[in-house]
């Protein structure tokens, strides 16, 4: 009998279940909120044990930046467009669209979360500016491949720009794809083309 | 008895009133935390009604954003220190001064108060941006003025990329001095030598 009391439900594993998990996220959060949001109903509409997702995830704050983060991700890799200007377009889209999406909202309940406990603060920089760092410098060593920027013009603080002013715009207000265009044409293009340390134009 | 009950103890007025309370927030701060800080306690230790307190801010978090922001522009106004990025230095690092003090602690539980609460979050962004982004402007008219830079190189993207990065890195994890240096050699002079809009040194 307590073999038989698992077996009911064939379950997914892997990836499959994985995958399915994430769906559940985005589709709770868009019918709830964040503050609807449980372990339990996730669970129940991804068709996972609840100790399944305890196992990966410790809390829902970790489960919503891990979706997040594939959301990103997965889709299909670093942007390709076949140019620098191209790439950051896409790359900012992206983020864009995450953060106006059910998601948008939960991020920053988490974020909220995390700024009054400073050990999961910790966590979600190590994920999220990792994330939006590596992202940026796949899109940006293309661009040095390609000749259209020099290698020596990539800092960290340079692959941070972009996220940080559209995090800057998301949470104090809203952000669309006018701050993208404007990031990038504005901001980044001329950033990643200018040498690191002296203006770029002295007079 | 009611007019004896206010006199007993002269209280200041206007500015010298505003200043002591400022002080006070700060003392307290230092002393019990944003956790532990309270209308009554800030008070009482200006000297100052509670009453006086919320007819000026409604709120711990508005106080506290209220000192903030008296801090970082009424101590000398923007820097002048003769060149474009010493200014910059100098607004950055008075940036992370004010961070790593007291009030930094107590910055983060507005902005995380403000993150469940989108109403808050506007009030916090049109000071708070608007705060970082006239300074900037003032120390960028200057540059202009002395030559070092193109007054078409300004947008209001470029100048709010150094707070940004800053506070991007602040709510993360600490911000230190060499973050200032890392953001103003490699990213803002840079930045702000740059034409808008096409890659500074097209190849």
């Amino acid at each position: 009998m307590p073999d038989g009391a698992a077996a009911p439900r064939s379950r997914r594993r892997g990836q499959a279940l994985i995958t399915a998990i994430h769906a559940a996220v985005l589709a709770e959060l868009d019918e709830s909120g964040y503050a609807g949001m449980t372990m339990e109903r996730v669970a129940e509409r991804a068709g996972a044990g609840k100790a399944s997702l305890y196992r990966r995830w410790n809390s829902r704050a970790e489960l919503v930046r891990d979706t997040a983060y594939h959301l990103m991700s997965d889709t299909e890799g670093a942007p390709d467009t076949g140019s620098l200007r191209g790439d950051l377009r896409e790359l900012l889209r992206r983020t864009v669209t995450l953060l106006t999406g059910p998601l948008g909202g939960a991020l920053r309940a988490v974020l909220s979360e995390a700024l009054a406990d400073r050990t999961r603060a910790g966590e979600i920089s190590s994920l999220s500016l990792g994330m939006g760092r590596r992202m940026m410098a796949d899109v940006v060593a293309r661009a040095v491949s390609r000749g259209e920027i020099d290698a020596r013009a990539i800092t960290n603080a340079r692959l941070d720009v972009g996220q940080a002013l559209l995090r800057d715009r998301f949470l104090f207000r809203e952000v669309t794809e006018s701050d993208v265009d404007e990031i990038v044409d504005t901001v980044l293009v001329p950033l990643l083309g200018a040498p690191v340390g002296a203006p770029a134009h002295p007079r």
